[in-house]
Parts: structure tokens; C-alpha cells; sequence
């Protein structure tokens, strides 16, 4: 408890999707403050954008409320409404269950960084907008299927 | 959902403490951003605190994680262990049922702001660690006692 050392924080990378999503968050990385903080009710990360990097594939939650705020540089939200320009201080909320899926993506030149927030629920279900692929709970432990619940490819 | 329009948020102010201690929060204000963007599982504020100002009487949670970013100046942390100054960027966490009180005070002559995230749980217990007063749950509802469950003092 109390002040989180950022200097002491691994800098993550690499992703759980299958192929060939895993691939395209390769210009993502996160630091992992709130279980740095001892946190377990909500996850708390800084997530960092290289130039062209995405935050994730756009997705929604089905139980967990999210939200955002922009900490450095820039980065474009999209959601079914299209693109918007963030920037420091700039904050973003997804109530769980609303059907509007969102990712970040960094369009500029320069580094961009946001603390993201989202409520840990026992049980969840993310469908993702854009492609066919969505997380169901097997036995407690998010699985990636199809969108009609067929098996993901073997990682190669 | 989506990107939160923080320039027509209302900035709250007063206090439910009940005399002296709502008082002694008269010079700080908050925006509830949380609210704002539909999202219920957890508050996000951003707390502002004027030069001389603090964030609340110290305090620990039972039952719900609470979690800190400093978003413009400067403020002091208290805790059990002391003082520690924060700055933008610096983060602080603090898990539920950890019996450690914290709050924040602005001693600088500038205003100071941080974002602060807390579960929103169904039953809650708080303790105010240097004042005789706690939260306890009355019917779904909080209610401030002192600490041998007696009543506060009526409103003046």
C-alpha cells in the first residue's frame, strides 16, 4: 500500500491473443500498477504506444466497467461513432455491457502513454467488434473462441 | 460512453462529514467523472484541492480498494508512516481491509488535483484513524458513529 515505485515496475510485453492478433500488439506495452499496489478488485495499468501501436483489438465487456485517461502524448480513440483525437488529461469511460466496442491506437510520432482501469468480475464475456473472435468463461478462465463458439487456431 | 466532456462537469464541493470535520474540508472541490461516463462498479473523481486543502479526514476501507494518480501540482500523502510528497504522475494504492489511514493535503500555493478510483462495494466500513468517528452500514446505507457505535452529533 501506499506510494507505487514506477521505477520498479517490469515493463510488459507481448499479448494473449491468438494469431495473428497477438502480432499487431507489438507496439504495446503495459506496466501493472495496481497489482504493483497490491490491488485485486480492479486492475490499474499504464498502457505505452509506440508510434503505430494499438491498445488492443476494439472490444467491449460484458460485466466490467472501463475507463481511461490519457497520461502523455496522443492517441486516437475509435468506436462505432469513428475516430477522436485524446490527448493528456482526456478521459474515456465503457460501462460493462454497452455494445460499443473501443481501442487506442497512436497515429503520432512520439510515444504515447494512458492509465486504464477496469473492474476484475469473477465471470466475463468480451466481444470484439471487428473481427471473429470473442473471450467466454470455461471453468473460471477466459477462453478465445469464435464468435460462434468453435475452437481459436493452435498457436503455431 | 466514450470520451467524458470534463468541462461540463459541475464541480461538487462541500462534505456528509458531520461538524467539525465538514468544515475543515472547505477547500477542496471534486469532479465525478465516473458518474459522468455511466459507470457504476467503481468512482472516479478528480479530487482539487486549493492551497491549504485536504482530500478528506484519514481514513482506511474495509471493503473496497482505493487507488490515486496525481494529475496537476503537488500534494502530501499522509499515512501511518509519515509525510511523502507526490507529483504529477505518482501513483499511490491502497488495498481493502489494509488498516493503514491515508488522505492527502495540499501544501504548496498552487492547486493541486489527483484522480481517485474506489470500488463501489454493497457494504462498507470506514475508520478515520485520527478523529473518533467510522462509517458503519445501516439498512444499505452509510452512517457516521463514533467508534464505540454511538451517534455523531447532530447538524448545527
Amino acid at each position: 500500500m501506499g506510494k507505487i515505485d514506477q521505477s520498479k515496475l517490469p515493463r510488459k510485453t507481448g499479448s494473449g491473443y491468438p494469431e495473428p492478433y497477438a502480432s499487431m500488439m507489438n507496439k504495446r506495452s503495459y506496466l501493472q500498477l495496481g497489482d504493483a499496489g497490491g490491488l485485486t478488485q480492479f486492475g490499474v495499468n499504464i498502457t505505452v504506444l509506440e508510434p503505430g501501436g494499438m491498445s488492443s483489438m476494439r472490444h467491449w465487456h460484458m460485466n466490467e466497467d472501463e475507463f481511461v485517461m490519457v497520461t502523455e502524448g496522443e492517441v486516437v480513440m475509435v468506436t462505432d461513432e469513428g475516430e477522436i483525437l485524446m490527448g493528456v488529461g482526456d478521459c474515456a469511460s465503457f460501462p460493462a455491457g454497452v455494445e460499443n466496442g473501443h481501442h487506442f491506437l497512436n497515429k503520432s510520432y512520439a510515444e504515447a502513454r494512458f492509465l486504464v482501469i477496469g473492474t476484475r468480475a469473477a465471470l466475463e464475456t468480451v466481444y470484439y467488434s471487428d473481427v471473429d473472435m470473442m473471450v467466454v468463461d470455461v471453468d473460471g478462465a477466459g477462453v478465445f473462441t469464435r464468435k460462434n463458439g468453435s475452437p481459436m487456431p493452435e498457436p503455431e
